[in-house]
């Protein structure tokens, strides 16, 4: 980049908010995803949206690439600024702007984090649904440019169910306002859902209004061991088809169990094919309603074993399996891939099995958890990224895991997104004409490719 | 158009689906929306998608308007010819493909009437939320292209919140899949979201994905009559502070009161500011917690008069004051305009008296009813489109009425769409930046803008 953009930039920011140290450029380099890194020319941190829509216009103009960001949690490898260019962090805008208890909305900054956002909600008795595992981290701004989900996507959706309106600055440096604070708005195009999960490659958020729903009053936590995997699938459809919502409905598959009880010592059975963790949520007769329903359900299954939380001490043992789940994966070996390939409800014990098959012929480590509710597997492949003979295996495998999910019907991203990880399959999964749909979508909205380029999408 | 086009067209759908007889043209130059009508050159009535993909690329060549319809129940204009060309007539495409009760999804031809959508979806215990008012006549297709509401908007969401696939032809005669059975899904930009609700101007849907919800075991009705417009207003945020989100939270106000009077005698009084009815649904149990909350409320809140329905017959006579709100109107005069402006839930009080300050001052007839709970209001102007000069001050009242909407942070139309009606305000609510983003989307997939020409986003 010229020097000369450079002074531009530190006009508009200060200098202070213009990081060109090599120490700076490399944190800003890669994210949570392994196996992707590119330096940046730029770190530029604005403070309010005409900064923003100054650097975008600049950089528009000279058609330098704009990498926005927030905590870098992302498991696509979204942030990576693979062409180099300005990397845009979003970090202060960090206020949240108005909690309106009336309308059930807060306006906020995109720089808040996930979990600032959920002390304020808890305070007025309400909650923000979508829970990604990186809550604790995540910043409000990338859960929404990346549609995140969670725990309770079953029965409170993902991230787009609570978006109502976005402040949006395109690359040309314009200021949109979309949506608003109204329940039911059919006034043109819906661009607020389609800024929400576009990854950064349409504009830049930089205020959203998101909904917020009364918090549960009370919840109740099963778990429930099988021997036989098609009893867990059985069950999820049987909860589903007695009318039952779990908040949550997770499951771990063998591979997973093992690691996991041999890094924390729950008490699982080594030989046990899946692990369900339910949990129902509501007003106290409803949950103890569906709990009831949820046991008979199991026991009509033939679930092998069974614990009932009975209290919140109870309640957090029981998830501390399913929570030690990733740490226990990635504890085995150097490198984590953190996969979300996700099926129909109907089709996940199939696509367990399949990637059973899959991790015993290209010999790698995979273990599964996830959303079984919703669909939404987490197939975790570890390995060490220094050994190329098995990464080549690695990736064998996880082409395979990706044409499986989507032979089923499924989808190659239920909540981490595209990014660069899972382009290769963008157009196996959708067909040359979808892909050309959205293409000239983002050709549409930014015309000289400079947001996020190489992303979603990928060269267009 | 050209006879050489027709006989093209004849060959994709045979001659007998090619209609051009005079007395044709004239019943689809019109849809339910008063003082819009233009002759179409032909109405074409394809009944599988590789026909619909013909024809579209057909008129997409030499640039012949085609305007996508269902039924014709739209209430902005949405489905007239404005342009001549071709009216593409959908009712055949009337089967319903599948019910997928372990996924909670059925895919569905757009022809399907609402209701019978409804009917099979009770027999197994589920429901489709949305529910315009029109869902006897209205085909999914048609609703799922206007983002359709109805009364259950608060607890259940409109269509978008359901539709989770779409099959879509584009103007260039590509056929798209977007979205399909994931509950969880965030592989490339939401198409699905985009083209619901884009009203016929992106693409023309042939199949669709939906998703279906367990059905309430019960409900419970309540109507409450209120002297004071305020004392409804508080009652609302009242239910909202509460923690109670009811299936249907419906405000009449006076002028619609008296009219109902007149028309269905039920004892309502006539000097009442409001009248409330709210209903909950759920599990008995949540049932009578939530209708013994609002009962509190609304003594708090100094309800003049409390009628709880104890069966399913006082449920239907509570009911029927509501339901008897738009046709008491409409028999007032001859031309009923049922417009959808939409505030913010907090701002109702302040927006009905907005409307009745506007109704007094232009001198016309103003009942409003609609959603207090999601703050879709239905101001309904009674005229007689003969009478030129009031026709002068309708039109003057409407836009006074839009601004005072979009003043109130509000917009155009909560369930209704823009089509023709609301299109001379969307710059005003939405400002230059943004309708430039929507022309520019359009732009993208429709690039001889051939699909419903002039609506939504107008010329571009």
């Amino acid at each position: 980049m010229q020097t000369l953009y450079m002074q531009e930039f530190q006009k508009i920011v200060g200098a202070e908010n213009v990081l060109t140290g090599q120490e700076d450029l490399f944190c800003y380099s890669y994210d949570a995803t392994p196996g992707y890194s590119h330096l940046p020319e730029a770190v530029i941190i604005p403070e309010n949206v005409q900064q923003v829509s100054a650097i975008l216009r600049l950089a528009n103009q000279h058609e330098i690439p704009v990498y926005p960001r927030g905590s870098g949690t992302n498991l696509s490898a979204g942030c990576v600024p693979l062409k180099g260019g300005i990397v845009l962090l979003m970090n202060r805008f960090d206020h949240i702007i108005d909690v309106d208890l009336e309308n059930l909305v807060v306006v906020t900054e995109p720089g808040v984090i996930v979990a600032d956002l959920n002390n304020i909600a808890a305070k007025h008795g309400l909650i923000y649904p979508p829970d990604p595992g990186t809550v604790a981290t995540a910043t409000l701004g990338g859960t929404i440019a990346e549609n995140a989900g969670g725990l309770r996507g079953l029965k409170y959706g993902v991230s787009k169910h609570y978006v109502m309106g976005l402040e949006v600055v395109l690359a040309n440096g314009d200021i949109l306002h979309t949506g608003g604070r109204n329940v039911k708005d059919v006034s043109g195009y819906d661009l607020t859902k389609l800024f929400t999960g576009s990854e950064g490659t349409l504009g830049v958020i930089t205020q959203a209004t998101l909904k917020l729903v009364p918090a549960p009053e009370c919840k109740k936590s099963i778990m429930a061991v099988f021997k036989n995997l098609d009893n867990a699938g059985k069950t999820v459809a049987g909860i589903i088809a007695a009318k039952i919502t779990p908040a949550t409905l997770e499951i771990m598959d063998n591979a997973t169990i093992r690691t996991v009880e041999d890094y924390a010592h729950v008490g699982l059975p080594l030989d046990a094919e899946a692990v369900l963790l339910i949990e129902v949520d509501g007003m106290p007769e409803v949950v103890a309603k569906e709990a009831n329903e949820v046991l008979r359900v199991l026991k009509t299954n033939h679930a092998d074993d069974i614990q009932v939380a009975q209290n919140d001490a109870e309640r957090d043992k029981l998830w501390a399996a399913r929570r030690a789940a990733l740490p226990a994966l990635a504890k085995l070996r150097p490198t984590t891939y953190v996969e979300d390939a996700t099926v129909p409800r109907s089709k996940v014990p199939e696509f367990l099995r399949e990637v059973s098959r899959i991790a015993k012929e290209f010999n790698v480590t995979i273990g599964t958890f996830g959303h079984a509710g919703d669909g939404n597997m987490h197939p975790t492949i570890v390995c060490d990224s220094r050994d190329l003979k098995e990464m080549e295996s690695v990736k064998k495998a996880m082409n395979e895991i990706f044409l499986s999910a989507i032979k089923l019907g499924g989808t190659l991203s239920g909540e981490h997104g595209i990014g660069l990880g899972k382009l290769p399959w963008m157009e196996q999964q959708h067909g040359s004409k979808v892909m050309d749909a959205m293409k000239s979508i983002k050709r549409a909205l930014d015309p000289n490719l400079i947001l996020n380029p190489g992303k979603l999408v990928g060269e267009c």
